[in-house]
């Protein structure tokens, strides 16, 4: 590392345009700076993108918030959620990928974090030996139950915007879905 | 693995639910399961968060594909972007966390692979030795500029939904933000 002289360039100066975002909402100060270097087309579309991963971020903590006394991820409980609710709480480790919309090497090591735990077995069908099923086991159940539980208390049913609002954004979050290649509801 | 019969439940049988997500949104199945299982305060809310995850999923492919022939994951062109944006191109680490709303782990393994790639180096002021400041080079500030060109014309500039629409979803994720906590733009 080389001796520089003190410069922290995020603070303003005078004269100088408002960078120091400490004070500022990010977001709409990265909007002025795309517009400000002539890249008014794209603003809004950046803004946009911004706001759901910054959002995403924040539901995400809150979510492992409330799964953390279950010792459970978003990703784990999705899984147990997915198999208590069918009738026999067994489905092919193939189908799980597409179920989830989640890459099948996820599925191999959330699943295997999931037995370690006690929560699924995997079993191998009779009739074809070579498929795989993830089994939820009692604990299982019963921990998808309780989680969520945790989670319609403590984070769905009080999503920070008025019901109208939930649902003007769920249907245009739905388009966008469906634009990037998703199976929506029309 | 034990053996056992083949039991593949989330097919649909005749006199079931329609469980068989494979042809229909399984965001609007877990909305029906929701309101079945009589959890109908929380039902919108995990509609609205379970699109959001997605979303937010779809966009980042989206984005790191775009990325990908320059060396670049979505977090290290984020803080290249904020270095070439700042007049000397350098700023303290520490106020790099803050700033990009990422934990300071984060950004020590960000700055830690940028500067493996030559796009950063960290330097210490030589008025007190303690602070380090990573700052852009060259190539840092040359493949900001063309991936945000390349962000602009296949992410930004075409979100997928109508300009109205992308205003209002960025307006009701501000609220959200605001909600959980962020600095928002009243």
């Amino acid at each position: 590392m080389t001796p520089t002289q003190d410069d922290d360039a995020s603070r303003a100066r005078p004269g100088e345009p408002a960078t120091d975002v400490g004070r500022r909402d990010p977001i709409a100060v990265a909007y002025e700076l795309w517009r400000e270097h002539g890249w008014e087309d794209a603003a809004d579309g950046m803004a946009l993108v911004t706001s759901l991963s910054r959002v995403n971020q924040l539901m995400t903590e809150r979510i492992e918030r409330t799964l953390r006394p279950y010792e459970l991820s978003f990703a784990r409980y999705e899984l147990l959620r997915l198999l208590a609710f069918t009738s026999t709480g067994r489905v092919a480790m193939t189908r799980l990928g597409s179920l989830l919309q989640v890459h099948p090497t996820s599925v191999t090591s959330v699943v295997a974090r999931l037995e370690r735990q006690g929560h699924v077995e995997r079993l191998r069908r009779t009739t074809d030996r070579r498929v795989v099923l993830a089994s939820i086991t009692g604990s299982g159940r019963h921990v998808a139950e309780v989680a969520t539980r945790a989670l319609n208390e403590d984070v769905f049913s009080r999503p920070g915007l008025p019901l109208e609002d939930v649902r003007t954004m769920t249907r245009l979050l739905g388009s966008l879905r469906g634009h990037l290649g998703d199976m929506t509801t029309p």
